[in-house]
């Protein structure tokens, strides 16, 4: 005799492939979706279906997509000299949102990882040179993460790109906005003062 | 222009909803379930329909149903005699893997918790109290946890039901099997050595 009712077990062990969620943590999301207003779970469903069925990866920048291409794609009064390579969609939003950048994006979907097992071909590198043929683009901004990995793609990458005579760039270490220099880390001091600026 | 498609957006505002997820966790899961095969997406909405359309509370032990009333409440070889109380449906399950009892359950859906504003009428005692009319129930055996609250609990549903001439139980306090005496808090051992029993 089972003890859990099958369809409140089935929705356990489809939850337990989300990342971070163990039999507990599945067990305790579908107790709580079994005392949540009906119309809220079946929301849940439909959003899960539709945004599977209309989120795609822009087929330029590899970034999240509802049109093919993405509206940053598609906008031309985006600058396209310059491209701003990401890790991840997300990073997309967050630079967005920062205003700081007036160019489109590529999104490599990781960074080189060899004990992961992550190398050039496991990234969508082939697709951001493909973007680089003819003389359209004149900079290759980088703005993977400031992990030993993300510094690592950023060099792999600038020794890839600047033979072809396109300008690579990395974005600036030092301290964040509104913090400390007392608690700021030694290394992060030390990128600070390398790249000073005159006042 | 929205940042995000609309479907990816309608995604991560229903994942908030979910206790313990906030907006970062949910366009993570968002973003995982993106390149997740679109058959694992569908199973997961699927199963949420089904699991909220064909699961329920027993109408006898409150605990969680597929068929009215559950497995064990209409199970003709469980003892009819004791019913054990616990807080939440996921304790049946626990204690019927233990194997240790052959009664009934009742769950309360909660504990007495006055800070919360969780009061005797917030929790499923009324329900309890008319199981107990009639000669059929002898023995109430408290499961409750071992917290503040639950001991709470406990001690608020003995006063209640010792006067309608029905025994009333506590599960025992004690060293958990496999630990160490040295490494037990004091509270524990101390109620290990109030319960001690002959050997």
């Amino acid at each position: 005799m089972a003890l859990l009712p099958p369809a409140f077990e089935r929705l356990v062990r489809s939850l337990m492939k989300l990342p971070g969620v163990g039999e507990k943590t599945a067990a305790r999301l579908a107790y709580h979706l079994l005392q949540t207003e009906r119309r809220d779970v079946d929301e849940l469903a439909a959003a899960l279906t539709r945004m599977r069925a209309e989120t795609r990866l822009c087929s330029i920048c590899l970034g999240l997509a509802g049109d093919d291409p993405c509206d940053l794609c598609s906008n031309p009064q985006r600058n396209r000299s310059a491209i701003c390579v990401v890790e991840r969609p997300s990073d997309v939003i967050a630079l967005e949102r920062s205003g700081g950048f007036r160019g489109r994006y590529h999104v490599l979907h990781g960074c080189l990882a060899p004990l992961d097992g992550v190398g050039p071909e496991q990234l969508r590198i082939k697709e951001l040179l493909a973007r680089l043929e003819g003389d359209e683009v004149a900079e290759v901004v980088v703005a993977t993460n400031s992990t030993v990995e993300g510094e690592a793609t950023a060099l792999y990458l600038a020794r890839l790109i600047k033979p072809l005579g396109v300008r690579v760039t990395r974005i600036a270490h030092g301290l964040a906005v509104g913090s400390d220099v007392e608690y700021a880390d030694s290394v992060t001091l030390g990128r600070a003062l390398e790249g000073r600026r005159d006042l």
